[in-house]
């Protein structure tokens, strides 16, 4: 339970704010929460390791504008804070319109210009 | 590509430790990998969120005594390190006497007591 109470309020808004703008399909908001860099990471589940800002802004593009809609309820969230990282793990409940899943988390913020800026995405989905 | 070259050099030998316990079902090693602590996760394939050292502990004592060969092949490693925390992406090519997958896997170390101890494992499966 390392870190700042100001620091895990900013962490659980950031991470908050990455599944609202997955729901609301806001790929301007979406953008803004990334590191934009080379070492940003991201896996969607069932998807190959995106590496590098480019190929993952590619991939919110094609998820957040295909028509779709998803529905995240966000449970077990924990967050833990180790100087200028944090890590949050999260069970995200999945609803489409097609299917629903459970899919656990892992998402890792890290400090720069007093900014929690996500700079992993990893998602593996659980068998049901 | 912060950190120091040694913290990079241990980092990278406690990566490589922790599939080679894991292939020699070693499971004094893969214990010895890990933070022993609450904030401790880990994804198994397919599998919930475990938390806290004591369910860790216990779903390596299911995989590595179960009579099964597991083989990797990791490959596309990338280290990071901020301050006291590093992580690593790569993939897992996987081979086990009845199958073969890829998983993308993230493997989150904090460095305590001069030792880089796994915190977080994740591996997510590639779809083929």
């Amino acid at each position: 339970m390392g870190g700042h109470l100001l620091d895990r309020e900013a962490v659980r808004a950031a991470n908050l704010a990455f599944y609202q703008s997955f729901e609301d399909n806001d790929l301007d908001v979406m953008y803004s929460l990334w590191e934009h860099t080379e070492r940003a990471t991201c896996v969607h589940p069932g998807w190959p390791m995106l590496r590098g800002w480019p190929q993952i802004a590619a991939s919110w593009f094609t998820l957040l504008t295909n028509g779709g809609q998803t529905q995240f309820i966000v449970t077990n969230e924990v967050i833990e804070i180790v100087g200028d990282v944090a890590w949050v793990t999260c069970d995200e409940n999945v609803l489409t319109d097609a299917s629903g899943a459970t899919v656990a988390a892992l998402n890792m913020f890290v400090l720069s210009d007093s900014q929690w800026r996500i700079a992993t995405h990893i998602g593996s989905q659980v068998r049901g």
